[in-house]
């Protein structure tokens, strides 16, 4: 058996990256500028918003990538590339720019999250992985907000490790679900690379390998007599769990000078259990003694408990949060809006035949419009040089429903994609994850109810200035066949 | 910035493995043998068979795993543990047994897929990332081998990576697919690390740095001559990218001595137009010209095609494969099945609030019956201690419905757990992809297609022994409050 191989991701891209590149390469296109797009086309869940995370990642790749003697060596062995393209790929860097929404920001269908300006090459070759780390983490943080949300002030911890579609999944999952609210993971990992309060008490197994159900907690409890959580569903939660662990806080603790923190239930009807539960503790005096629940939870199932009146301080969540739960998709795509013909940079267009595949042409900006109150009104998707006198009425339209119109007065705007890269460089002081975490909070408090309910929400207004309209508009009947 | 930090996944481990860990340790208990069984309760998407996938990985990680000087350091920063529990774990080498089906399995709930025997320290260490391998792994090659049964010949190319949850995961997922029949992934490092032919041409970007899309075509014709294949739906596909891709065909490659090998559609009603370009292609005489289409596709969708006879000869399958689709969680599960008691090996089990939560107790093994022909006819699991003499005749019979009866007679038995690693180190050659491929492969045929059906599919028996359905009731009735 050999070691555990670990190796670089550099090579974690489509191999048509590489044919593209080449063919660019040998017809010396590889120089020619460009504008790429990250965007998605709906919101998971049917939900009124996303979140978008994994910029961290994705500047840390960008800015690192670099292939090795051995991967070069690899390519030259296996596929059919000049020496000349070889070397060239052996020296290159990536030298364009990068803008983009930051991390931890509230996103919308059909906008501009990330926008990459550079040569063909540079801006090809990033394609895969860049679109794995967007779709992946922003998938997981929009479920992990939407669990927060429906958890309304109770605290919900990250557990799903060991669901997690391997390790990068695990670590970056948890990471995700912090930003949006999580108070916690299962996860040491977690904790050792993000600081992210680790928590966990004890599994069945525990309980299982002492000769009795009181014997394993009065073990744990010696243990831990400061932080106390048991686990009461391993034979009989009202049974033989809780009345266990009352007497373990009577018998152990309470002698220590210490009181029982928590119990966790994992099986069974958890609304049920969990009122019996607090019954039982609270006709012990147990009043401060947690109750936590696990077990395929979800938004969905979360709302469900609280509105039953379950008595529940806090929710676990494993498999559901870590894996997306119903829908593991979060639809990202990297499409071309520009690039230059003599010199100039033109916009392009893709058509499909299904119509809302069509792209949104040219070098673009997003703005969000707010009230005074800091409240989101919409976000307006502009060409690059347009400018904006928000001291002046602006007319919002639907760029679909062009009569749906609005002219707003008394408002702010905030430009949301940031220049974040120029020529390779990093020239911003990327965020901690505290602070992706508060900003991540900031923007769903200037998002309106009505856009963060779980079933039907608003639809949020994202519209085109009308310049970008109208050359989206000209293109369009341009090209139509 | 800093560099991508290339870290182990040591502590990709849930905090109570430590916590539980440690509570043995100073009860003097972490040296007390036991046994724990990795299984699972439900088959995914109601279907007929799971394949087990992450065999090699679950070995690599369990023999190297080792925690670091900064990994013993940060636990001891972090959390309450003694300095000797730190010592030792410091110390720590995996030194129990594992048995195990073989990578690329077809396996079925509630038997037990891999047994690992040790002490209590050693077995509970390792459960979290070895679940995550389990898990993932097997999800995708569920998915793939559904996906593979449902193009019935025609090829399966994997081209998630952009999709999937992270790199380990689109990794891991292109040779989970690759091992359950795909024919090559779109990622470029599924070929650097396993040998997976990478496939792919351009995407609609490429043809969108040209001034049109013959342009396009051509430039990338003469890029390829030998190996052309043409996405033909960036513009309108009938209208114009057959179209081109003929003209490209007489006008590029003929003239070379080439000929078109293929084209691709990535958008609008497949099964139309992939059989409006089967016509238009054939009558310009490109009858070996391929159709490959992709967009969203899953074993459904494929079925779909095919029954209404699209002209269809391959299918690139991305985000539904790569996360596994509508279900992204493949609920594999790690219990303790027995623990030492005066140094004798004694039955475990759990009772549950749900009854399917119970747990099947005792150090057991599981034999796969087949019938002179190789076609399987149960899975039977027993105590490890059982033998059966397979030139006598077996009743089996079902452990809920125990009327349903069957005495077996001329067959033949297979033992599917086996030992792969003893005191911590491997004892048989761990097989090459390949081998993994063609045992996955094997596996399936000996499976009737009623167990293989996309819908409804049989229910494949897995009995009980006699002595081991004794157990079971005999530790409920006992446990039963």
């Amino acid at each position: 058996m050999g070691k555990i191989k670990i190796h670089s991701n550099n090579l974690l891209l489509d191999y048509y990256e590489l044919t593209m590149c080449y063919s660019y390469f040998i017809n010396k296109k590889h120089h020619e500028q460009c504008v790429f797009d990250v965007f998605f086309r709906e919101i998971p869940y049917s939900g009124g918003y996303a979140i978008f995370c994994g910029l961290e990642d994705i500047v840390n790749y960008v800015t690192n990538l670099k292939f090795s003697i051995e991967e070069i060596n690899f390519l030259r062995g296996r596929y059919q590339f000049s020496s000349d393209f070889l070397e060239y790929l052996a020296k290159w860097r990536f030298k364009g720019d990068i803008y983009s929404f930051k991390e931890g920001s509230v996103i919308f269908p059909n906008e501009p999250i990330i926008i990459v300006k550079g040569n063909l090459f540079d801006c090809q070759i990033i394609e895969t992985y860049l679109l794995t780390i967007f779709n992946h983490q922003s998938l997981i943080a929009t479920k992990a907000s939407r669990i927060v949300n429906a958890a309304i002030g109770r605290g919900v911890m990250e557990f799903g490790a060991r669901r997690a579609h391997g390790s990068e999944a695990a670590i970056k999952g948890a990471r995700a679900a912090y930003i949006c609210g999580v108070i916690g993971t299962s996860n040491v990992i977690g904790d050792y690379l993000y600081n992210i309060p680790a928590l966990g008490t004890m599994a069945h197994s525990y309980v299982m390998t002492f000769d009795s159900e009181y014997e394993a907690f009065k073990h744990y409890a010696l243990s831990y007599p400061n932080n106390t959580t048991l686990l009461v569903d391993t034979y009989n939660t009202l049974k033989s769990g809780v009345p266990n662990a009352i007497k373990i806080h009577n018998e152990v603790l309470k002698p220590l000078g210490y009181s029982l923190k928590g119990i966790r239930i994992d099986s069974g009807d958890l609304a049920y259990l969990s009122t019996k539960a607090r019954q039982l503790l609270d006709s012990a005096g147990l009043f401060d003694t947690k109750i936590t629940v696990s077990n395929s939870l979800d938004e969905y199932l979360i709302t469900s408990l609280i509105s039953e009146g379950a008595k529940i301080d806090a929710f676990g969540v494993g498999e559901k949060l870590i894996t997306g739960g119903g829908q593991s998709i979060f639809g990202g795509v990297y499409k071309i809006t520009a690039r230059e013909i003599n010199k100039i940079l033109v916009p392009t267009i893709k058509l499909s035949d299904n119509p809302s595949k069509t792209t949104l042409p040219g070098f673009k900006k997003v703005y969000r419009f707010y009230d005074l109150d800091h409240k989101a009104i919409a976000d307006l998707i502009c060409l690059n040089d347009e400018q904006i006198d928000h001291t002046k009425p602006y007319l919002l339209f639907d760029p679909v429903y062009t009569y749906k119109q609005k002219e707003v007065i008394n408002y702010k705007i905030e430009l949301k994609t940031i220049k974040i890269i120029e020529k390779g460089k990093v020239i911003i002081d990327l965020p901690t994850i505290t602070q992706i975490k508060e900003h991540c909070q900031n923007e769903l408090n200037s998002m309106w109810s009505e856009i963060k309910r779980l079933y039907n929400p608003h639809n949020y207004y994202v519209d085109l200035s009308n310049p970008l309209y109208e050359l989206l508009q000209s293109m369009i009947n341009k090209l139509r066949v």
